[in-house]
């Protein structure tokens, strides 16, 4: 493959190094002015201010800003149908916990997603792929959970696998069988518990169709002792734990997760200090979910507290038809920059290093530095404070996956 | 012309009538099911369910929802630069008014909208109004009041008048001289109402370069006092008076403006029963901008308190370079309906009929009905729910304005 420059960068912004930046450092970006990034076989070669040096093919960011390409680390990608009808209920003030109650909310997905073949699924999900990767996502997280019986979990886990032959952005696969109890197991939980521990994990594992394991550890969902079981199981067996956990009580997940050493906690919008704590100790990054916490009209994680304690804070869009039917990283970015109170420095490691190591991917993916891969994304834009100011607008410009043009804007 | 239909429409959604809608009325939607419309000249001649009627154009709704076209009755549109660089001091909870008083926010906008030509504030604003029609808004009102000296302010107007014959979002003209005191009279107000009510409003007026005078009654800028001469000169001169009001501090100024018969007051985030009655009384549309309150982390106009009381309710983007620099309506429409607990019926009247009322449009435009200009909007979604769930997302699909197709989403 030939070298490429990107040159007449106005701006290059970019936390750096192969691990989440927590603390001070996750707001620590490395700027570069009148800058040029070079690249070869999809691994960028060199990084620099001033006169470009030649390449095979060049690249003009017309003085506009470069970044890495977004990586969104929480979405529920796959599944049947949509539930616009529950957002007049919404407003009525009914919330989640009661929907579900009432046999609504996931489990009317689980139905529509069961009912969904394969093709369909991958199909539907694709649509939604393909305005990310315009809003300059380049890699995206994707969980089961809607399927909730050995082959309807595996159907999703595969459609995963389908979609990474048809669209460039890079997917990353979750096993999250816990994310409600299934109508079938209303009266025997560990029935279910049991089947996702002996049947479902061997068979994701065995079948390489998941890196993560995810749970949903909440009132009315799934205890910390059932979650940590689980994700016990999942870590023997080769995949790394993930845990939604104090979305809307404080419960003990967080808690549970870092004591296990997971890579990241999710939501976390009533954490406790005592959350924050472990996360620190078990270095497990906190992935935040602003949008979630916008289309709810709930409150917002103090991701300032886990900042100052030294927790990496990412964000993920979250998209899933119930809690958060928006796949727009950029947006919730956004949101949480105004809502966390968090600097565009910090939210732009947010999205990137810090989203890259929630998916065990920041030696490879989420800064721009020499050995890394060559993600990229000219946005149209002059500076990094821009992108946090005009909320709402599509300004991804140019999209680099791997090497390859895979977006420009027209 | 010849004559079109639009044929195969799952839904249409459409407010009813010339005037705003108040009260109970705001909610209630003409639906029909698998409907068609016709035109010709741009004007509607048909709407009905069923098989289609003939005509010399078909276009193929593919089973969507269609809506009247979107209006956005508040812009700021005409300026010179950006200042994203507020947005760190925002994030640290500086107020507008402390900015203001820094000579940074408004002022700074001034600047750079007097060194500006009025080609170059008519390009920049029009590609504004390309992103504001690839979101489904076919018209649009735009404000002067980053001039604050005669010829300034008629160089703002003269762009607004310019970009008519250059795109085709209908845009509405509206004289704002009393958005700031500028620096040169900042020790003689009295000299400054005197220009705009001397010298400035009747060469706006004898040029037709504005239809709507609006003013901006806030402590720190004008009084109720002053902002009712300034509009009961404009009134004499054949202007409609417009009123921002109780935005930060509620001093009066919707107390005024209803007493004068305004045609709508801006923002009303601390509005109080007395401005809700005003509104009332003068026949006053409340135009609520939800995307500003949502920027600035302020608090939600009291939206249905003024729908109880009989008040008609639009939604305004308010894109402005300082307190909401996002011109994308549909968002702002989502936020209003998340926060201000206003139903998608609600809402959709807010940005069509409403919007129409307050730009004394009701008559044209805002719905879709025989005798009406066909303003049209095809939207990628099933239902009117759909659009109101899928936030931050860009599902206008076809635009027709004045009967023509001016936008097809690729």
């Amino acid at each position: 493959m030939a070298s490429t420059v990107i040159e007449n960068i106005g701006l290059l912004a970019t936390p750096i190094g192969t691990a989440a930046r927590a603390g001070k450092a996750q707001g620590e970006i490395l700027f570069l002015k009148n800058a040029w990034l070079t690249y070869e076989n999809g691994v960028i070669t060199g990084v620099g201010e001033g006169k470009a040096p030649a390449a095979d093919e060049r690249l003009d960011a017309e003085g506009k800003l470069v970044t890495p390409g977004l990586i969104d680390p929480h979405t529920h990608l796959i599944f049947g149908g949509w539930r616009q009808h529950e957002l007049a209920m919404k407003l009525k003030g009914v919330t989640y916990l009661e929907i579900l109650a009432a046999g609504g909310g996931i489990l009317s997905t689980v139905k529509k997603t069961r009912a969904a073949s394969l093709e369909e699924l991958a199909d539907k999900a694709e649509q939604e792929l393909r305005k990310m990767l315009r809003l300059g996502v380049t890699t995206c997280e994707c969980k089961s959970g809607y399927g909730l019986a050995t082959e309807e979990e595996m159907k999703m886990l595969h459609a995963v696998r389908l979609l990474r032959k048809r669209q460039p952005v890079e997917l990353v696969s979750t096993f999250m069988a816990a994310h409600a109890l299934p109508q079938e197991y209303a009266q025997d939980r560990e029935g279910y518990i049991r089947l996702i521990i002996d049947e479902m994990l061997p068979r994701a594992a065995a079948e390489k169709l998941a890196e993560f394991c995810d749970v949903f550890c909440e009132t009315g969902v799934f205890t910390p002792e059932e979650c940590r079981r689980i994700l016990l199981a999942a870590q023997r067996l080769g995949l790394a734990a993930k845990c939604h956990s104090d979305e809307i009580d404080p419960i003990g997940g967080t808690e549970m997760a870092g004591s296990i050493g997971a890579v990241s906690c999710e939501h976390l919008i009533r954490c406790q200090k005592s959350g924050i704590d472990a996360m620190k100790a078990g270095g497990t990054v906190a992935c935040l979910l602003p949008a979630t916490s916008f289309y709810l009209g709930a409150a917002f994680a103090p991701a300032r507290q886990m900042i100052e304690a030294g927790v990496p804070v990412a964000f993920g869009s979250d998209f899933n038809p119930g809690s958060c039917p928006c796949g727009n990283l950029p947006l919730a970015m956004n949101i949480g920059c105004y809502r966390y109170r968090m600097t565009p420095e910090e939210c732009l490691t947010a999205v990137t290093l810090n989203a890259a190591a929630a998916i065990h991917r920041a030696e490879r993916l989420g800064s721009l530095e020499v050995g890394k891969q060559a993600d990229v994304l000219i946005w149209d834009a002059p500076d990094l404070e821009y992108i946090f100011y005009r909320f709402g607008d599509s300004l991804a410009e140019t999209v680099v996956k791997n090497g390859v043009v895979v977006y420009t804007q027209t």
